[in-house]
């Protein structure tokens, strides 16, 4: 079985966590993971390394290798890399040609594709569903997988489950599956509850199981667009596909294929879809609260509190969601955070850094954090990961110190080339010619002071970078 | 007339914004000046420089001698120096003898007492109050302050008028004065009510007018083991300051004296005593929101939200009070601003740093902020005032790098000066000899990054310090 995992999506319903330069996805809510590292360490339970891989954008590559080297060395090139965001029809098109024609894959091979944003629990009840889709999969279906509902959800797309399936799945073995009578869209209040009462409807989790064969066949047939472009190469594809058309899977092809299947998830399951919905994924305390980071709290009740290094101090609050970062805080009714969107539209519309970018800014390379800027000066942190390096490079408005923290630096200025250790550090004048490498095994940290009339960051012309970025941006 | 202002308080009531190491006091309400300063500015209405005080203790020498200094040179050593931080008698007692030994003031000339942490509008009402006060203190009375109440507050004490003062304030030229007939403590809401209702009562505004002359014979009547001091010298009485009985004015003199008597001030007033009085100086928006700082606000109602550099987004919250600092963040139910003591307390007593002092420490020479405190490093922005310089000190356990990016720093390194102009840099290795000083006339910015093994303020051994601190401390 090969799995793919979608890691395109640049939702910023969990502002100011999550901004456009790092989504969802890559939020770590434990503390610990990220969602998608989550996902990849559930996957690597229903399929081996080579099997597994993350179709993604340029913006996040860096972002999603990273994540990937987290788990395996071997794992690390397993990206499909679109070539702009698309919606899923394209993008699962485009997997299922790299399957193909990279990845060897016969046409009765199960392929299982799941969103990178999803929190799934426990991976175990998980794997079993995802063999039984599998072997679905292979007697000619698309595998949708619903969750049973809890509550009359207004947000979600509901599956509508028809006749049972025999006799591979008549949940003799624990597992139902039905053919799908019809998809739903997202209902009003009054029909969810319906839906919920009847017990044959069920969220619509975004994830699928089918064979290559059965997906080209279904693509030719309900969207003969995408199905053109799949009897093409992989790189007459990916050539072409920003002009793929902007659509959903469900809509390219799973409401109109008669060969949809569902089957019913019995697991914890939440999409995260804003910061209402912690409490699907973090369970609150006795006062219904959750608190994370450093949370002096006394008497708030029902309330989120979310921190990370300042302190926190909340009394008698109420129904209060508060997410606090290094440069933006949020305090929203609970309740409400559905219009985190509309604090976002606004700031997006202000052009204002917080929703794009935290202060630290990732890096093929590494990482900077931006710790103060003043007139005429800006003070960073910068880490750079062992064997790499930041592009050759000079500024024309600004100098720079550098003073290594940790690690060991090789320092190029003016094409010279020599090493600064921890606690020594170095001076880069305006308009020379310079690089900053690790050559070690450990992260190389790096306090850097600029110095001028004009401390921006399009202020770089960029010489032979590694990284294939353009001279200026 | 004399004029002195009680400048020794340490209240945290408006903590995160006021902590012990910068109180009520030094805090920019407007985002101009502090309470302190705008303070000095009113009561320089009332008489001349050399006749304004400010007494303190010495924790807060220097910032006072800053506000002082922001008015005039002349006004800098106008400072009346408690040895230690005492209850509002003793204070007074100080005041009283220094007038009288230092500023050779008359017996029969009259003194004004005033707290530095009050918001008082406007200044033209009060200059007019503060003379009438100085007439009948003249009279052989000791004049009190009421402030008319508009509500039955049970945060305060309340001065109940007695019979009216002929003739020379017999509210003809627009003032009423009377003989107080007595001092009623924080009542019950019932009884706050009736004292309201009856028109006779005013709250007590900590505020005096008296002569020397009057103030020696009260205390020596009321308050024997001050008076007793008060027939010492000045420096005898400041040498044994510190066995002074620790009681407020009120319970050392007033309340036993038949020379009180109130002037009512019909004027804006308030103690800024917690985040809920806010609207009383800061007048609220059409929602009732009162909004400092960067706020982003979506139909949010009566609520008080305050910040500083950091963005703040607020949505559909009401009734909220959101404090935000450098390094804490306070988020409150409204209407419970009194519980910042308790949260005071619990960080008191798990030995927080964020309640004794902001990211920004001040020094006699100037200020440093820490930038970013990680293993082995610290970052810090050291801002130097023109003239001034920091001791001769070495650190056995820290090395540190500076970097000029503002004025001219004169260095001193193993006894060796230099000068190191705007974006040059030094060094100092471990357990070296070395000063900073500002020689020149706008303030020394320089960037510090200190390496080594233990990176604490305690790691400090010092010199020759011009402002006379410890060797260690």
């Amino acid at each position: 079985m090969k799995a793919i995992i979608l890691a395109g999506g640049s939702g910023t319903r969990l502002w100011p966590v999550s901004r456009y330069g790092l989504p969802k996805q890559f939020m770590k809510l434990d503390g610990e993971r990220s969602i998608l590292g989550r996902t990849i360490e559930r996957l690597l339970k229903v399929c081996a390394i080579r099997d597994l891989h993350v179709i993604t954008n340029e913006d996040y590559e860096f972002h999603v290798r990273e994540e990937l080297r987290n788990f395996s060395g071997e794992l690390e090139n397993n990206i499909i890399l679109e070539p702009v965001g698309r919606n899923t029809a394209p993008a699962i098109a485009l997997a299922v040609k790299y399957c193909l024609e990279k990845l060897k894959c016969r046409q009765d091979e199960p392929v299982l594709i799941c969103p990178s944003d999803h929190v799934i629990k426990p991976d175990e009840k998980f794997v079993a569903y995802a063999r039984q889709a599998g072997a679905v999969a292979q007697k000619g279906f698309i595998v949708t997988f619903g969750i049973v509902p809890d509550r009359p959800e207004t947000g979600y797309g509901y599956i509508n489950a028809g006749a049972r399936l025999p006799p591979q799945a008549d949940g003799k073995d624990g597992f139902d599956c039905f053919r799908v009578e019809r998809f739903a869209e997202k209902p009003d209040l009054k029909t969810a509850e319906k839906y919920v009462a009847s017990g044959k409807y069920y969220w619509n989790s975004g994830m699928f199981a089918f064979t290559p064969g059965v997906m080209l066949a279904e693509f030719k047939k309900h969207a003969p667009v995408i199905g053109k472009r799949l009897e093409k190469s992989l790189s007459a594809m990916t050539k072409d596909f920003s002009t793929m058309p902007n659509i959903s899977m469900d809509y390219a092809v799973m409401e109109r294929s008669s060969r949809a299947a569902v089957i019913p998830l019995k697991l914890t399951w939440s999409d995260v879809g804003s910061w209402d919905s912690l409490p699907e994924v973090s369970a609150p305390d006795e006062k219904g609260n959750i608190k994370i980071g450093d949370v002096l709290d006394i008497d708030s009740k029902n309330s989120i509190i979310m921190g990370g290094a300042r302190l926190i101090a909340a009394v008698g609050v109420k129904d209060l969601i508060v997410v606090d970062t290094e440069d933006a805080l949020l305090v929203i009714k609970r309740g409400q955070a559905q219009r985190v969107k509309d604090v976002v539209a606004l700031l997006k519309a202000g052009h204002r850094k917080e929703v794009m970018e935290h202060t630290t800014t990732y890096r093929p390379w590494g990482n900077y954090t931006v710790l103060e800027e003043g007139p005429r000066y800006k003070i960073k942190r910068i880490v750079v990961k062992p064997k790499q390096r930041l592009s050759h490079q000079l500024h024309h408005h600004r100098s720079e110190h550098w003073i290594v923290i940790k690690g060991t630096a090789k320092v190029f200025v003016d094409r010279k080339a020599r090493f600064v250790h921890e606690n020594e550090s170095t001076f880069v004048p305006k308009s020379t010619l310079h690089r900053l490498e690790n050559p070690g095994k450990v992260p190389l940290e790096v306090i850097e002071v600029q110095n001028g009339e004009y401390v921006e960051e399009d202020d770089i012309i960029r010489y032979d970078d590694i990284y294939g970025r353009s001279k200026t941006a």
